[in-house]
């Protein structure tokens, strides 16, 4: 009789996060390339740009000139997606299907370090940890802000993710609404706290409601040989989850007690978190010997005070999703096109064959730290 | 006081067909692009390649020797991601947040033309009319086996959408279960023709009840100056959706009746659908004098005898989407990444100005047809 094995027989894996499934064909990683390969990237990068926007001193699009800063910068995006006030008078309609909503907020940007050349994978425990305490001030100043639901921080690292300046720096995007997959990801989360079911022992949030994502990190750290997992801080871990759609795709989740955002984060889980992002980011580097690209945003609470009435804000649990493109090699990406855009994700390789490989990568970077 | 004006005023729209919203900010086109551009296109092909596996009489990986076809001609993909038989065991479980599904089905090839070098664009109407035919013939066949829930169409053109081979062609996977995406619009039309809001005398499904593509298409057909129509024939209307994502992103439907699958098109309706696919794929071809890049799906009704209890498939309205990648040139694209995997998608154009640039596109190809 034949056994199901999912490390080589094609399967579906289902997403609770988000109601959706991946499709999983683990043979598919043998058939040849003749696509499109990437173009190698520019590894030395000078230390200062004299034309980088970014870079201690230079001016910017909008004519303002950057302070000589030292650490991390913070500045509001000169070409910014949202408007800073509401615009009043609701949208004129043709036909009820035609719905259109006025949305506010702002753009900033978050520059990582005064250096053009350097990226998170090569900065130090210290540095990292000057990001992770800018983006909880920046968390904290736009919650305050009238009308802010929610705070979206992202980075979007390398060309092939469509960045534009290899300059270190993320982006964080206020927004008078809840966007639609952070609200996505809060309705399966308050579905899962309403069932019954409690699987284990792990934390749960101050209500004794379930949580998904505690339940998950927690059942993932103390799975003995952990098959998903790139690698654990004594608060966070690093994890390919069951349901990853991209081929290296890694989830970031504190795994000790249920947390809404990082504004909650004690010292401790705040140096943890800087660690862990040092981990995944020197594998993701070492995997292919290239500065790996990839996409990465911060899930957590919506703003309380202000977050449509229907939301438990509280049952949000704080992670990170890191989703980068690369495939087989520094030059072949993996292509989320016609099939999966159409009807679902499909990936290649077993999240536990792109965990076992990450986790075989040394956690010192194959360049020199800065 | 200011007045709301979706053409300069960034706003959100609803995608009432996956319940997800966008973000619009029309002034974002103006900012300087600084990032990735994409490789030229080889623009000269050979019509015929000795390392092609698709040309006529060529050896595919396989080892087989393709036909010397002269229209179209089919054949399973020698490195299917579906197996062919279901694998009966159920997997096992650690823990019920990580579920598995075993999924089988079929991948094969449709290739349009024995020509390396012709594109939809640049095929006759007879051409295109011989690729719809082959399209309901695989769609009916791959229909009639055991166990096949649903058949998914889908185009990718182009090396940017992950294309290997210029070789014009497109696949059909065939699967046990309906996937993620036409799922959660098949629960889309479903709700919709529940409600008791009829808000037109557009056509309706034999039942009676509404059909949100039925009525979504009437209306933007029947609008004077349709502000989001690229082309209309007498069964098909293409149109930039009023909750389109990608920048020149197009909907395909037919207006004038509910029509659940390619099965069911007569004769007219069906040289209707090729018409459509000309103008649209002539229009894209000269809107930056390029050979344009997209992805291409076909949604209709999942095989009714064996989908799933819960979804009546006459709930389906046969449509095309096509999602092309080009923003401003034959080299620069928009990058669906951070904001838009994180938190929501987001255009930098509005869809009105996106039809209307189309629109102005001339119907007759740049290069001759062949
Ligand atoms: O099947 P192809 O053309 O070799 O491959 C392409 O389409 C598939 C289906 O959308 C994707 O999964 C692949 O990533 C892409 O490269
Ligand atoms: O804001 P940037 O870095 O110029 O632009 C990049 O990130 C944005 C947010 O994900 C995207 O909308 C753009 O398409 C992308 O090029």
């Amino acid at each position: 009789d034949l056994v199901f094995d999912p490390s080589s027989h094609t399967h579906r894996r289902y997403n609770p996060l988000i109601d959706e499934y991946v499709l999983v064909s683990p043979h598919r990683n043998k058939r040849p390339w003749l696509g499109q390969t990437e173009p190698p990237q520019q590894v030395v990068l000078p230390e200062f740009d004299p034309a980088c926007y970014l870079c201690p001193g230079n001016k910017r699009a909008g004519g303002q000139s950057n302070p000589r800063y030292t650490k991390t910068f913070v500045f509001e995006n000169d070409f910014s997606a949202l408007p800073s006030s509401p615009i009043p008078t609701a949208p004129s309609v043709d036909h009820p299907l035609l719905r259109a909503e006025p949305i506010h907020g702002s753009c900033d940007v978050v520059v990582f370090h005064p250096r053009h050349d350097v990226t998170l994978a090569r900065m130090s425990l210290d540095g990292l940890l000057n990001v992770v305490e800018e983006w909880k001030r920046v968390y904290e100043y736009r919650s305050s802000k009238p009308g802010i639901k929610y705070v979206q921080i992202f980075e979007n690292k390398g060309s092939m993710m469509g960045c534009s300046n290899p300059h270190p720096h993320s982006q964080v995007w206020s927004l008078s609404e809840i966007p639609s997959i952070a609200e996505k990801e809060l309705r399966a989360l308050t579905k899962y706290s309403l069932s019954e079911i409690a699987h284990s022992d792990s934390p749960r949030p101050p209500n004794g409601n379930p949580c998904l994502l505690c339940e998950y990190a927690h059942f993932e750290a103390n799975t003995e040989n952990g098959p998903r997992v790139v690698a654990k801080t004594n608060h966070w871990i690093a994890l390919v989850p069951w349901w990853a759609v991209w081929p290296f795709e890694v989830l970031l989740l504190p795994y000790r007690r249920h947390i809404c955002s990082i504004s909650e984060l004690t010292p401790e889980e705040t140096a943890c978190f800087a660690q862990i992002l040092s981990e995944v980011t020197v594998r993701y580097d070492n995997l292919f010997s290239c500065s790996f690209a990839y996409s990465m945003g911060i899930h957590q609470s919506p703003i309380s005070s202000k977050a449509s009435g229907d939301i438990d804000t509280s049952i949000a649990h704080l992670h990170v999703h890191l989703l980068p493109p690369l495939l087989r090699s520094a030059s072949v990406r993996k292509f989320l096109v016609g099939f999966e855009l159409m009807a679902e994700p499909q990936r290649d390789l077993t999240p536990e064959q792109g965990a076992a490989r990450l986790r075989e990568c040394s956690s010192t970077h194959y360049l020199s730290s800065i």
